[in-house]
């Protein structure tokens, strides 16, 4: 391995994540430690220069960060636990994912231990890790985040949210959540599209531009929301009930099930049952907490 | 109104969408005639030059196309079965938001009574009309949709889809559909946010951006869709339940009703039940038909 100043990290988890996070690392000239519970995923990165070790105690005596990129919360204890005297002092970069307050259980089971914790969530697929449009939210420890920033910065566009532990996740499930909606309605696009013959690439292409443009709708809903005054409607949950019924009668037309309408649609029914049909649609926000 | 050579045009209905529909063409220079249910919507089109009539049959003796622009299906035949004779020989334009069947029915209809038949559905907000970004998408008669091109094209992009009347009623629930899901999912995010403290206004801005990136994902899942190959996964459907399965313990942690992540989950779930867990999370949209 080439000397460095750089600073050493170590990568704990090798799934698709973890293996271009290393990657990523090491082509930024960190000497990088890596380690996997099952063997057989580190041959990419031994090759371009990670040492690879057979377990935990070794992989962390590396020195400098341990990033932990793990399959669930439950996998970061069952893999931590076991050296948690060997992590006293040391910094603990989470970026498996976990739910906030799983995020917040780890970082006070740090602190316990004097280990210090960053939380970070992945805003990214694995080949993205590296490159323009990849983005990781951080919370936790704002010392590590302030010391590593270039090292991370690395691996994708980073941001600090504060020192709860769970705030990065929130973001991040919050997103994660928005993007798996899109993609049901897609879904229910495309085979809308198939019952008239149209392939799911063509529609692809128009849906995206279609959600893009309307996305600039966010902002507006926004503002809405953190004002709480509902009565002067972009469009009114009565406009809205209109088209979800028809969009309802098109889905049957199209044989198609409507998984992915019927949340938005039973919100709006039952606001416009309360009385509230005259109210604007981002309103539905408030059924929801 | 000054003199011109461009088509007169009637507009039946002038909600939000018809009154801007009218103001565009008026100030496109076509003599615009228009009728409303109800009075009093036709105020700033008469000060733009509009000719309002009290009476459907007169609206149409304006001769050019008809632009039906009502609340939904029942409403077009409400308005247009009493001056059926009239119509005949007449070239009528619908596009009030109705289903694929619907819009077949009435393209039957039509034909019956010797009526030229285009259906357009509008991907835009009344707002955007006669503005960058606003299409409308129309199927039926290509005779009407090419005679009158240019002036459909002063309201926004205009695509013609052939002559099944209802196939551009099904684009246009397709991508509604598309996007109802995303809005859902984006009360979802803001919700999640606001257990934190964070408003709805900055994850608005982050998320328009987020899923505008996500979005691009679309042509890949339809090519996967396409292919009907599932097994050489981008991301596997248990790979998606794991992020599925934190998303729902983070919005539980937050105190966010899941209405708009049960349905994706669900469906994952099932098909994981079914033994297709290695399988391509694209595989989701085969559940749906």
């Amino acid at each position: 391995m080439a000397e460095t100043t750089n600073t050493p990290v170590t990568v704990l988890g090798l799934g698709a994540m973890g293996q271009a996070l290393a990657a990523t690392l090491l082509k930024g000239g960190h000497p990088t430690t890596v380690w996997n519970r099952t063997p057989g995923k580190d041959t990419d990165l031994g090759a371009a220069g990670a040492v690879s070790t057979p377990s935990v105690a070794e992989a962390v005596q590396a020195g400098g960060p341990i990033i932990v990129v793990l399959f669930d919360h439950a996998s970061v204890h069952t893999t931590l636990d076991p050296v948690v005297d060997e992590l006293s002092g040391r910094q603990v970069i989470n970026l498996t994912s976990t739910a906030p307050n799983e995020a917040r259980e780890l970082a006070t089971w740090a602190a316990e231990h004097g280990i210090d914790y960053l939380d970070g969530g992945i805003m990214a697929i694995p080949p993205m890790i590296g490159q323009p449009g990849a983005s990781i939210l951080y919370s936790g420890s704002e010392a590590i985040f302030n010391e590593h920033r270039t090292a991370l910065e690395l691996l994708a566009a980073a941001e600090y949210f504060g020192d709860d532990a769970g705030r990065a996740s929130t973001y991040d499930f919050a997103l994660l959540a928005n993007m798996y909606a899109m993609f049901g309605g897609f879904m229910h696009g495309a085979a809308m599209m198939r019952s008239v013959g149209v392939s799911a690439s063509a529609f692809a292409e128009r849906a995206a531009a279609w959600v893009t443009a309307m996305a600039q709708m966010f902002p507006a809903y926004g503002e809405l929301i953190d004002s709480g005054d509902y009565t002067q409607p972009i469009q009114s949950l009565a406009f809205h009930k209109a088209a979800l019924d028809a969009i309802n009668r098109a889905s049957r037309d199209a044989g198609v099930a409507t998984d992915f309408v019927a949340p938005i649609k039973n919100l709006i029914d039952r606001q416009i049952a309360d009385g509230n049909g005259a109210l604007e649609f981002a309103r539905t926000i408030e059924e929801l907490i």
